[in-house]
């Protein structure tokens, strides 16, 4: 089942909740999706790791302005970017960063985190500070602040809104190893307060990984997901026996009891994907071990 | 076994990892345990919430300089304090805070997050603003650094030493109502690098309590317990019938796999308490439903 047979596969999400299915974004949001889940996959066929195809293609979403994460992130409630991201693989190494500023790709900064300190999770002035002696080059101020989501933010300032997330951005993948791997990247929620961190950048919340059963990302109200530990929950279910996709909905179920919604998406050792969700919409795209895509809204 | 039945308990700890069974300060380290419990176990029998007894039970170890949380918490990289800390109620409500600078108690802070935003985790600079806003005292810089700190770090950059956390502080309680709660509080690793946070002020990580099984506090290598879920490990050991003790034990069965030791308390929802560890020693003081006192080293 596990093991290295060549068979490589992944899942992307950009986010539940941003996208209702009749939205006339979401054929964009797919397509955003299905090149993440290209760039990913061709790392995975070229040989590369787990981790190697989900930070491609979480970096391929930061980079995409349509989704909550990276550029276009949303914004705290004092009009800035902070965003949250981690990445975990199924041996047990894990990084990630919360609260950052001013970084282009925070996911590339919690692989950096996990690859070259002793630490999980570095956060705010003194993740931001981490970048600049691992030669990340920092953007200038406001460079992450798209002209879409200031309006956003704006009519918030202007009318208290349901405070939103949605958008953010994960990836699973399982290469030609058998290993697994996930990552996930957000700018949070719309008008959080400065400081505030969500599951994203949270192993076993928004993000886990074991090679003994599967990988699962996770994207929603990120504190129910922070309370019941979504990503866990999932990978244990996985590790229990089920498939990726009743891994899910029964994480999804763990997490609406702690109060929220969302969606998670999960590949297990064997290189099966699956996915659920309970808000209206939640962008994929997956590529199976035989090499189908699927995707939708 | 749950329920209002006026029965009252709590366990303490001071750290895992700080002390050796044989050292001069284990008395000093075993009183703060005792006074932390004491303080606690007069707020629940006087009908205090279990959220109200951890709080001051954790108030009273971070002011005591002998432990590493608040007042005495180990030194980052750069000669500062930075703080993180969490309280989670067994009804689900939690918050937490991370990578804090000069707030006299991280718990306090923590338990603001909790009852006034709708976030979790708040870090750094938002979480220090946050704090201003609530009207919390911001101490000078480096108030919570004492002279035996500032020593060991001076030790640390002349020699590299191994990094050692150790005398994290947390209580677990069950009050008369049959609700339980969790807090945790610490300066993290000696030489940590700034912004890192660890297990103390991630839910499920250092802190958990779900009232159907019972609350979990952790003490040891943060980045162990953060990828193996310890405190919610525990929880669930619990809400599966292990007692206190037992479930302590599995879960740092589980820490270990994920590559670290430390120690766990646990408190259920019928008002037994228990502990584990796997360092040399632990300081922690208890007190049963029966009022009877217990701690050791």
């Amino acid at each position: 089942m596990n093991g290295p047979d060549g068979k490589v596969s992944l899942i992307v999400h950009g986010g539940a909740g941003a996208l209702d299915p009749g939205d006339p974004d979401g054929a964009a949001h797919v397509a955003g999706c299905q090149a993440a889940a290209r760039a990913g996959h061709a790392v995975l066929k070229a040989g590369g790791s787990a981790a190697d195809a989900v930070v491609a293609a979480v970096t391929v979403l930061e980079d995409d302005p349509l989704f909550n994460a990276g550029t276009g992130a949303a914004l705290t409630e004092d009009g800035a970017v902070e965003c949250d991201a981690s990445v975990m693989t199924g041996q047990g190494a894990a990084g990630a960063v919360g609260a950052v500023r001013d970084v282009k790709n925070p996911v590339r900064l919690a692989r950096l985190v996990m690859e070259r300190t002793a630490h999980v999770l570095l956060v705010g002035a003194g993740a931001e500070a981490f970048a600049a002696r691992q030669g990340v080059r920092r953007l200038e101020a406001g460079a992450l602040v798209t002209d879409r989501m200031r309006a956003k933010w704006q009519a918030a300032k202007i009318k208290a809104t349901t405070p939103a997330g949605g958008g953010t951005v994960g990836c699973v993948a399982r290469d030609a190893q058998g290993h697994v791997a996930a990552a996930t990247s957000t700018g949070g929620i719309l008008m959080k307060l400065s400081g505030r961190v969500g599951d994203s950048a949270l192993i076993g919340a928004g993000t886990y990984a074991d090679d003994r059963a599967g990988a699962a990302s996770c994207t929603g109200l990120g504190e129910a997901f922070m309370k019941a530990l979504g990503a866990k929950v999932a990978v244990e279910a996985m590790l229990a026996g089920a498939p990726p996709d009743a891994a899910a909905r029964q994480a999804l179920a763990a997490v609406r009891r702690a109060g929220g919604d969302g969606g998670i998406i999960c590949a297990d050792a064997a290189g099966r994907v699956g996915f659920a969700f309970n808000t209206p919409g939640m962008s994929r795209a997956a590529i199976s071990t035989a090499g189908v895509e699927t995707s939708g809204v």
